[in-house]
């Protein structure tokens, strides 16, 4: 018999609440063989406020032994920038070396988009997800002072970079479109910038049938705009890519409806599943925050663990709920929304019972 | 009597036609008793083919001499990524200390947004200009082979931070509105994310009248499509200035309307006036190019200059032309656009008789 051993971070903030929907999607959808156990770890501001741990060793040890991780939400306005960031949330996805930081979009019927003429909106973005500009390799001289030097180091390899290049022209071969586009700003920044473009050239001549594109970063932010149609599947460095899901989100009807995989293809550790909003610290614990994204990223969760059938269930759950009801909570951040306003529960339960059927 | 040396650097694809109708147009509205030189300077991609050269060091000198400099745009596919924007573009803003990189962006009426319900848009972006990612410090190590590290490092200086923090606060307080939002990514680029937040708080108390607010880049790139009225005057880093301010250009009609000018506003060196789009080889040479930016840019070169009043009269007169003939030319890479499809010469016609008046 079948069995998903799942680590639950809830976090902070809105964490709980989404978390919660997720899960109750998740036994909805499962199969009756398949046994589902879950194990919660209180991670986040509380603990750190508590004990002033982020991700002790034993916690990061202990969460290697599940088959995956639903992660809520991280952050704290109580807790000073970045200390988490880098604790908790990096720290994991470069400990179990997420790669691949999938994040699709798509523009779900009657969501809110800010965009005049309601585009057709489908794109998936693979970030890298354990280099760049977030290795966290900088510093800083003489802080404080008038003389202070504040560095930071994007590292980019050609064997992280060459593995997520793969897994995204292998993402473009399966879809109907096959077409890849790589972002960067290869006209300034480039040492990194000709390394991804020479590595992109070299194994697009492998995949004859995708169709292939280079657009600087700042160029690809106007045709999120004025032309997301465009895209299918784009790959791009950590920092870019952080950027492009945030506005890819907001065009597609909010952060309340976008979801995000941290994937290490290769099964050496578990991945890790959240939604790409933050903590929401202004709405929590009201039943409030769409819990969407979070379902929509444990459909993520199932399709890496084999469960295809499952994943497009709640997917299409999601899609049949939208068309019928409309509009979604306005999401975290105050962003995206729509007209109706059912609670966080709610939602959920609408959803779970979709997929159950 | 008063006087103008001005050098023009046309450079490749669109540039020469946008900057004729800059001229133009500063014909037009100059007072006759100033007297104006210009000084044609031949960079660009052609005289990178011809000589292999990209800006040498006499014409630096030689356009040290001048009070400004206009340019059109620099960059064609012929040349490799790369070589004319560092060699020419960031030479010149780099050696001239143009650390204030002024990007107005406005909703003009009847110009084609891409955003439903035209929000009301008018903030400026200050964009450091002579630091973080730019500075071409970086490196690559085993070059095109699999063990390849390549490295970019954002070198940021509490020196060049303060500066453009300064000049923002100046002119968020001199504006209505007195709002000065700082973008960075604070919670991931921590160094120099902490050095520009601790320099932001500290300066923001001198200027007791000045609203302040911090978002990280990402959520930035939500709010220009959902909420783009929150922003007045926005000061951010290099790399982060040059995203948004491409986005900026998309939600306000396009890239076709965006002024940019790169100062120095100690006036050791000239500062120095160009449309925020590149050159756009592929409707070059056709009378298609809507030189409205560059007209907007010759715009703040006056006010640069002290000659406030004609700089009024342009913007005037560019606010007058969109509200009575509606959109304009599709703008360089396709974006922005509007109704009418007046040439570029009779977009600059139709300027240069309004200001004259
Ligand atoms: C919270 C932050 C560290 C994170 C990131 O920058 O990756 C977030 O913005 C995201 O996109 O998941
Ligand atoms: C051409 C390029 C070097 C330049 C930049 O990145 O600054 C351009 O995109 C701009 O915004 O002026």
């Amino acid at each position: 018999s079948r069995s998903i051993s799942l680590a639950v971070i809830p976090g902070d903030g809105i964490g709980q609440e989404v978390v919660a929907q997720g899960l109750k999607v998740l036994n909805a959808v499962l199969p009756q063989d398949v046994k589902l156990e879950t194990k919660e770890y209180d991670l986040g501001a509380q603990r750190w406020h508590r004990t002033g741990e982020t991700l002790p060793d034993a916690e990061l040890e202990a969460l290697k032994g599940h088959d995956a991780i639903l992660l809520g939400a991280i952050g704290d306005p109580s807790v000073p920038s970045g200390v988490l960031e880098r604790g908790l949330l990096l720290k994991l996805r470069f400990a179990f070396d997420h790669f691949v930081n999938l994040r699709p979009s798509k523009l779900f019927p009657n969501t809110a988009t800010p965009l005049a003429g309601r585009p057709d909106i489908d794109f998936v973005v693979v970030r890298e997800g354990t280099e760049g500009p977030y290795t966290g390799n900088g510093g800083s001289l003489r802080t404080g002072t008038p003389a202070e030097v504040a560095t930071e180091v994007s590292v980019n390899t050609a064997y992280g970079v060459e593995r997520v290049v793969r897994d995204a022209f292998e993402r473009a071969n399966a879809r109907p479109r096959k077409k890849l586009t790589l972002v960067h700003k290869n006209n300034v920044l480039v040492y990194a910038g000709h390394m991804w473009k020479n590595i992109f050239d070299r194994v697009a001549t492998e995949y004859p049938e995708v169709t292939t594109d280079y657009l600087h970063v700042d160029a690809a932010t106007i045709f999120f705009v004025t032309q997301p149609e465009r895209f299918d599947v784009i790959v791009t460095d950590n920092l870019f890519g952080d950027i492009l899901t945030d506005l890819a989100a907001a065009v597609t009807g909010g952060i309340g409806l976008a979801a995000s995989g941290n994937i290490n293809p290769t099964g050496t550790f578990p991945s890790m599943f959240e939604p790409v909003h933050g903590s929401a610290p202004d709405i929590a614990g009201q039943g409030k925050a769409d819990p969407t994204a979070t379902i929509l990223s444990v459909a993520l969760l199932l399709r890496h663990l084999g469960y295809e059938a499952e994943a497009v269930r709640i997917e299409d759950a999601v899609c049949a709920d939208l068309a019928e009801r409309g509009g979604h909570l306005p999401g975290p951040s105050g962003s995206g929304g729509g007209a109706t306003s059912r609670t966080t529960d709610q939602i959920g339960d609408a959803l779970a019972v979709r997929v159950a059927n």
